[in-house]
Parts: structure tokens; C-alpha cells; sequence
């Protein structure tokens, strides 16, 4: 075992897993719901997603105990025609109600060509990227995306008024591994900022405003009163296109199901209480799957998939670059390192974890190294 | 009338379209054919997108005439299931195939609550924009992507591997006009590094990349042997993002309908000739559409559109800039303008139609101001 950064303590997946499972019953979340939320926050702690794992316990957690998340809901569909659904998610955790709505999406596609599940009354489903990838398996292309809170100015704005609206696709390889797509479409994720201010550094051009509308290399003027800009940034850089791509999912999340759009998205955090004004039930998601059957020889498709990764892998690189990558490469090495050496979680998530075992009783399990005890 | 503009001949709206279906059918497309396409550059038009209209008349004329598009294609669905279908486009002109595969993918919708058109064997489909747009009208979401002959650079690449691969969708507002979202996934598109090289301008950072991959200001470098950058350009930008929407929409125009796919698309321009190995048929489109009312009440939907964008339309505005608009505003105010003006044609495209008159003996008719002899 080798672990050398000194702010993360290594668990084992496992450990983490039954960890997680194990406090969302704690708070009235049936076992098998709750593994399947531990499975999706695993996703992304074994995946190298550190923002998207165990580090967002703690707020599921608080949401859950604050009764602002409900741990039972009733999923129902509440408008459905051929191969398209609406489905009210009862307020229920985003890493229970996405998993059964995809599940939905691809049944559809299985019957129909392709399916498509618009979802209201839901909350955070973790990472965009865990819903494509459960579609690989079974010969369908996935699409999720999610609107979430408030975050992001929309181009030529000074003000948060958009999430930071992720998208994600996945596309089956034969012998290659799959393509796996997931971004945010804002021009970086809040993480980043919040790391920045955590190291004391300042922020590289075209990443946020102040409260003003100034561009600002400040993280802490971004957090406090400012805005994170979508994707392009600039009207250099072509920042309508990632206000385009926000308001896009924004639409299709939650005005297509009937959830709060834009500035109302419910917070995701215990510390900002929700608006009085709703426009809608919860946050919004919406879900596709195509079968490749529908539209192409599977084998086919994936052969021609396995060359177009080959393709792009020979593009001449750009100098002072490794050069290019195929999305998802960087996820898969770090799957491959974590499955073998365990998952580093930062010291500062362990501390959460800490005060979630004190409050549950439920046991945080020993580490596999950089325990202080060690 | 107002004409100050010396750069450009003004023509009316009506007058364009007469010539446009004329030349096609000079080509031997059939009448109603080339009133269809003549259709689908008048948008572009008529709706201030000047890269994607009659400018592009005498391309598709060429290819035409070079016997390299098929002007009586025979549109066979080869694959289809449900909702879902893969159509060839016999190598056709893709302002013929487009039309008629995004009214199939309309059709699907109204009977499986969605439907989704692969299309192989086509060519150059105009701007993205017209496909939703015609699914407006019937309470539908219509989404269109293409992909398009390589000239981008995937993200730490430092050659075209990718097309521009525009993604467009529209929402219909009640009152509101309609939300319309089309863009290229790259930084920018080829006809601003062409109107600044005609204009002897340099480029800001973040466009594009010369023959050696390094950055560059020069619009020379991009075009001879360089390359554009995705949308985000930079890693500090998140030029991966770009690079995964290129990517997803290369996949799922081309590689899910057997098209050529990534360097291989083929190029649209007479003097690039096609490469030697092919990896499919044509060009490909994906086109989708759903019906609002699978998923929600059409007019509870629109309600809530028009509420979108007059909150969207309240953000505080960036100092500096006009503020908020909505997706589709400037093509809207465009179009206004020009139905009541008369559409400004360049005069360099103006020299190519007067080209394309005297070989055709198809009339050019006379502008309505602007012209040397006023």
C-alpha cells in the first residue's frame, strides 16, 4: 500500500459502501433503496468523482433528518404515452428516484425504440455520468440530465439564475471500453472554486463574476454574491452556447415535468432554505435510452464505435499535452487504482463522516492508511 | 428604404427563393424538392444567419452539376423499430433529406410520444435551426444535430478530427415567441475566422490553433493547415466539453446511422475532393421530436415557457452589454427587419449567383437597392 497524500484517508470501496448503505436507513430509507443511493455515491468515490460521492453525504443526511427529503416516496407515473412518461418522484432522494426512472426509460426503449422519462419532485441524483453507464450493459445509449440549484449567470447576466445543468451520455464499445460523457455546462463545476479558496489561490480568467458583474480571479467573490459563468464564458469564448446548453436542460429537467426551473431549483444544502415562491415540485430530471437495435446492427455499431475511439487516440497531440483522451479514460484509471488501493477521502469529508457516525451509531469502519493513528 | 450597408445588395425575401428553386431545379431537382431546400436556405436568410443561406448557393450548385449530390434521391427507411428509424438519404441534398427525415421523426412523436430519425447517405442540411423550428407548430420539441467535414481540433489535439456538429432545439412559448437554440460545438464557427481574414483582422485567444498546434491570432494559420478549438478552447475553459459535445454529436449522426464519422465526414466544398476510404455513406443527421403532451399539458407547458422567459429576461444585466436575451431573440429581430427591408445579400455572394445565372440562364432578379448601377 502506498498512500502518500497526506489529506486523504484510504477506505476500502466496500467499507464506504456499507457506510452509506447503512446511514440512509438510519434515516428511514428501506435497505434496498438505500443500497441502491450508496451504489450511486459509490459511482463517483470509485470512479475519482470526489465532488459527487460520500463527500455530499452529509447534506442527503441533514435533508433527510431536517424531514426535507422524504425517505419512502411513492414514485408514480402521472402522464404517459407510448414511449414517454412523466413520473412524480414524491420528494424523494435524486440517487433512488433516477435510478427507478432510468430503469423506466430503458424499459420503454426496449418496447418502443426509445424511451424517455421527464422526472419532477426529485432531489441532487448524484453524478449525470451513473445513468448512461447503467444503460451500457443492455445495448441502449443513455442520456440523463438533472437541472440543480442556482449557480450559474446566464450570458450577458449578473446574477445566478441557472444550475450547473449537467448532461451525460455513454456509448458502448465491442473490445474498446465505453465512451462516457459527463459535464457540467457551466464553465467549471462550484467544486473548483471551492477548492481554489481552500488553497488560498486565485482563479484563471472567464470562470466567475463578482456580486457586481465584474469578471474576478476571487473565488470568494464568486461565493459570496457572485456567479460561476456557463461554458464559453465570454462573448470571446462564445458564452451564449453554454447558456444555450443550461437553459436546454434546465427546460427539458423541469418545465417538461412541472418542477421549480431556473432560480426556484431547490437548494441543496441545509444551510439555505428553500424559496418561498415554488414554480413547481422539487427539482427536475429527465432520462433517455435508445436501442441501438433500433437503428443499426449492434455489432456494427459497436465495431465502428471501437474505431472511432481508435481513430481519435491517433489525433497528433497538442504539444506540452498527453493528448488526446477518449471521456471516460480519466474515470476508468481511476476505478482501476481505487478498486486495487482503495478510495482516498479527504480528511476534511472524514470529519463529516465522523459526526454522521456519532450522531447514527452506525459504524465508521477503520481506514486502510493515513489514519492519524497510524 | 434604408440601405446604407455598401457591402451588400438588398433583394427581397420572395425574390431569393424564386431563384434559389429555379437553379435547383436547373440542377434536375424536382419542383417540389427545390422549393424544400430553397425553403431551408431562406430561413437562414431571412433569419439573419448569412453563413447558411444563399451564400452556400453555389457549393451545393457545384456539387450538383460535379454530379457529386444526387439530385433525385430515393429516401428508404433500411431500419426501423417503433419509435425509432434509421433512413438512407441516397445521397440526396441534405436541405431535401433533412426536411423530409425531421417530419418522420415528427410523425413517430405523435403516435410513440417520440420519435427519433437516424439519417446515413446525406449532405450539407443548412442551419440546424430550421428542424425544430418546423415542429414548433405542432406542439412538439423538435432537437436536430449534424455532423459536418472535419476543421476541429479535439481537446489537447492539434488537427481537425471533428466538425463543427451544430445541436439545435426549440420550445414554443404562448404568448412569447419561441425559444430557439442553435449552435456550432465549436469555439466559433468557420465564417468568423473568414470575416476576419477578408477584413485583414487578428483573432482573439481561444479560437483556433496553427498547423503546429500553437495558439494563434492569425485566421490564416487556422484555415491553412490549423485548426478551430471546441467550445471552452482552453483546459482552463474546459475545452473537454466542447470536445465531448463534437463527439456525442458525431456518434449519434453518423456512427448510429453507418455515415462517415469524425476525419472521414465528407467534405462540402467542390474543390475538396472526398478522401479515398470511406467508413460509411454520406454525411449523417439525427433528428427527435416530442410530444408535450406525453409528458404535460401543452398549454400548462407553454404557461410555464412564458414564465421562463420573462423571469430569464429580469436578471440583473452585465455591465457593459444589452443584457439578457433569449435564445432565438436576434434571429426574430432579423427576420422582422428583413421581411419589412429586403434581405442584405453580401456582394461577393451576389458575384457567385450572377456565376450561377449566366450558366443556368436562370434570371437573377433585380435588387431592391444597393446595386452599382442605383
Amino acid at each position: 500500500m502506498n498512500h502518500q497524500d497526506p489529506h486523504t484517508i484510504l477506505y476500502s470501496a466496500q467499507q464506504l459502501r456499507a457506510f452509506t448503505t447503512q446511514v440512509f436507513q438510519y434515516c428511514q430509507v428501506p435497505l434496498e433503496e438505500a443500497a441502491l443511493a450508496a451504489d450511486v455515491l459509490a459511482y463517483s468515490d470509485e470512479h475519482g468523482i470526489d465532488s459527487h460521492g460520500i463527500a455530499r453525504l452529509q447534506t442527503y443526511f441533514d435533508l433527510l433528518i431536517a424531514k426535507r427529503i422524504n425517505p419512502m416516496p411513492v414514485i408514480k407515473v402521472i402522464r404517459e404515452k407510448g414511449g414517454v412518461a412523466t413520473v412524480d418522484g414524491d420528494n424523494g432522494l435524486g440517487l433512488v428516484v433516477g435510478p427507478k426512472c432510468m430503469e423506466m426509460a430503458m424499459e420503454k426503449a426496449k418496447e418502443h425504440g426509445s424511451g424517455w422519462i421527464s422526472v419532477c419532485h426529485s432531489n441532487h441524483y448524484g453524478a449525470a455520468g451513473y445513468y448512461p453507464v447503467m444503460a451500457l450493459g443492455e445495448d441502449l445509449i443513455g442520456l440523463s440530465m438533472t437541472n440543480t440549484t442556482k449557480g450559474v449567470t446566464p450570458f450577458q447576466g449578473a446574477e445566478k439564475m441557472l444550475g450547473t445543468n449537467p448532461v451525460a451520455i455513454a456509448f458502448p464499445g465491442l473490445n474498446e471500453p465505453p465512451i462516457v460523457i459527463d459535464f457540467a455546462t457551466s464553465a467549471v463545476s462550484y467544486g473548483k472554486i471551492e477548492i481554489a479558496k481552500r488553497k488560498g489561490e486565485t482563479l484563471p480568467p472567464g470562470w466567475g463574476i463578482d456580486p457586481q458583474g465584474e469578471s474576478t480571479h476571487e473565488p470568494t467573490a464568486i461565493i459570496e454574491g457572485g456567479a460561476l459563468l456557463p461554458l464559453g464564458s465570454s462573448s470571446q469564448g462564445s458564452g451564449h452556447k453554454g447558456y444555450c446548453l443550461a437553459s436546454m436542460v434546465d427546460i427539458l429537467s423541469a418545465v417538461f415535468s412541472g418542477a421549480n426551473w431556473g432560480p426556484f431549483a431547490i437548494p441543496f444544502a441545509i444551510q439555505v432554505a428553500p424559496m418561498e415562491r415554488q414554480v413547481g415540485k422539487g427539482i427536475g430530471h429527465f432520462f433517455g435510452a435508445w436501442d441501438i437495435e433500433g437503428f443499426r446492427d449492434k455489432l456494427a455499431f459497436k465495431r465502428d464505435i471501437d474505431e472511432w475511439i481508435a481513430t481519435l487516440r491517433r489525433t497528433k497531440p497538442l504539444p506540452g499535452t498527453p493528448g488526446v483522451i477518449i471521456p471516460g479514460d480519466p474515470e476508468r484509471h481511476a476505478y482501476q487504482l481505487r478498486m486495487k488501493q482503495g478510495v482516498p477521502v479527504n480528511r476534511a469529508v472524514v470529519a463529516t463522516l465522523k459526526t454522521i457516525a456519532d450522531h447514527t451509531g452506525v459504524n465508521l469502519p477503520n481506514p486502510l492508511a493515513g489514519a492519524e493513528d497510524e
